[in-house]
């Protein structure tokens, strides 16, 4: 039975991620780790063949295209879950700070290679 | 491989919550659910056994009593993870509006019987 953690500040902790499409996780539970992510372009195609993503915009603007779906648009305070198996690509036209849900050690884009170790700030 | 849902406006979901302590699932992941509520006042002292439980605040502030560590205090955008098997006490001075996260079919106050089904809005 694990003590609890910190309360976490997003924007506090959003401060303190300033490299672009690098998932920074600032909670763990059940397996899951909720990463902070700041975004600017467009990212790569790409699935996640075992998990669900959810993506939840703290600020700014997010596009998520999805292939066979219609692409949707999210701003500050809208959540998307891109479900398992499904090719999707995040696109931002201007910065934008991001909330992903997801296990740890998933990879980034789907491929084992970008599986980094995601510690907690 | 499902087709992704529609996207999800918090603050318009809040508005479609009305009932306090009242769960209101918005979205599925992982056999997971994210769900709204509107607290005030104090909720009773519960744990759940089998899950970690993560409250994130979208409106208001909430003050989480727990057993053995600080009661800690959460603002606007601020999370906190309560892990499974620790006593705890949601108390909101004002109305309060936050989000929570564990598994599809938790019970509210960790009792089987609180354990209703909550559809998505």
């Amino acid at each position: 039975m694990a003590a609890p953690a910190d309360v976490v500040s997003l924007a506090e902790k959003f401060e303190r991620v300033r490299e672009l499409w690098s998932p920074h996780a600032v909670a763990e539970f059940n397996g899951l780790q909720i990463k902070l992510v700041r975004v600017h372009g467009e990212f790569v195609w790409h699935k996640h063949d075992d998990t669900d993503e959810v993506f939840l915009v703290h600020r700014g603007t997010l596009r998520i295209e999805t292939r066979g779906s219609d692409t949707v648009t999210l701003h500050a305070g809208d959540l998307f879950v891109v479900p398992a198996g499904i090719e999707h690509r995040p696109v931002a036209e201007l910065e934008c700070e991001i909330l992903l849900i997801e296990p740890a050690g998933t990879p980034n884009t789907g491929e084992v290679a970008t599986a980094a170790e995601v510690p907690l700030i």
